[in-house]
């Protein structure tokens, strides 16, 4: 992939192309390192470390570790589908932009917390996401006041699934406390089997849930749930 | 509350009995710790320096952090309400559970992604919360192959709520990029004009968003989806 500009970064005569410091380098880098030593690996110091450059070099692209942030959630919304959001059909678009969603955040599950909750100001490709939904969801006859709520609950429902990705395939072992809970017990074990029957066990019970609850989802908003018809219970 | 009987705590005359360390006053102290400091916050010398023990006083009780974090998972776990289950129609029981069980974990954000992935094994309340939602689901007429799927389902889009309850206010705010997000920026205003009009805004934008993913996943799972009935697109 090209370096894009970046007036910070001045090309010096026989330095090689790839030495030059720019936001996608220090976005790749930031993603690796979360991937290597979760997120708390994510440092300045760490990243000037990784870059091989020294942090004053680093301070040139970026002011600080929130605008790390903003380049990686910047990357990783750019990869969500919401082509479809333009042409098909509301579930249909619904549904691609759930699963892209949930992979690219699969793939990078530490970042789930932090990004579920960064502001989206200052991030054009990010909104340029939420505006390619919302123009969908309005397109679709969904009343303007529920489209965020909408948005919203789905995407809860998107990282949350993206966390259960990365659950070991024996979350559910009950060991010894099985015949003191006979039917979740029973439940787990006949999930399994019917996961193993569609091949990869551990990955495949994850879809299955996500395909469930989407499905769920998109049946239950579809059929137009005024937001607090009902309320908190208590 | 009363501190329960550990065998390791042997008590000595003259200590006051609030002195004694327990695995309550552990799970205690861990959750605290996580409250101030996040979920690097917690580490077993930093549990030993706040419990005022040495950290081999700390080991007499928990092997390791795992075992912390079952007892963190214990607790939790323990304060979600499941007895509607026994007794009521499966959507109030679903209902109750998944308020109490959102709220529980939008009070402790940095443990999700932990708990989310912490397998059960060993963990007598949790599985006893489970025993009792998937003994619903089955008196509900959920057949058994698709029960789990179904709580996993629920439990994203729980985990993924409860994250978004600690989402700043102005997380939607289009700032200098509204000009080009006209739909999303409308959405957003409206949004926050529709839940001021019930009280506090920011947690009430919360509450509607999940009240509305909630409902339509009832709706939805009520009528009965197979699962795979959709698959993953491409």
């Amino acid at each position: 992939m090209a370096e894009p500009q970046d007036r910070a970064v001045r090309r010096r005569a026989g330095r090689p192309p790839r030495a030059l410091l720019g936001t996608d380098k220090i976005t790749r880098a930031a993603l690796k390192l979360v991937e290597l030593e979760g997120y708390r690996g994510l440092t300045m110091a760490a990243l000037a470390r990784r870059l091989n450059v020294a942090p004053s070099a680093l301070y040139n692209h970026v002011r600080s570790k929130q605008d790390v942030l903003l380049l990686v959630e910047e990357d990783l919304m750019g990869r969500v589908e919401v082509s479809g959001f333009a042409t098909d059909p509301w579930p249909d678009a619904v549904r691609a932009w759930a699963w892209s969603y949930r992979n690219v955040f699969a793939r990078h599950a530490p970042l789930i917390p932090v990004i579920a909750v960064l502001p989206v100001t200052d991030a054009p490709r990010t909104l340029m996401m939420y505006e390619a939904v919302t123009t969908g969801f309005a397109r679709a006859g969904w009343p303007e006041d529920q489209i965020v709520d909408a948005i919203v609950a789905l995407e809860s429902f998107i990282f949350g699934s993206a966390l259960d990705v990365g659950a070991p395939a024996d979350i559910f072992d009950t060991g010894t406390l099985a015949a003191q809970t006979p039917s979740f017990t029973a439940a787990v074990r006949r999930r399994a089997a019917a996961a193993q029957d569609n091949g990869a066990p551990g990955a495949a019970e994850s879809d299955r849930a996500f395909a469930l609850g989407l499905e769920a989802l998109l049946a239950g908003l579809s059929a137009g749930l005024a937001p607090g018809s009902a309320g908190a219970p208590g």
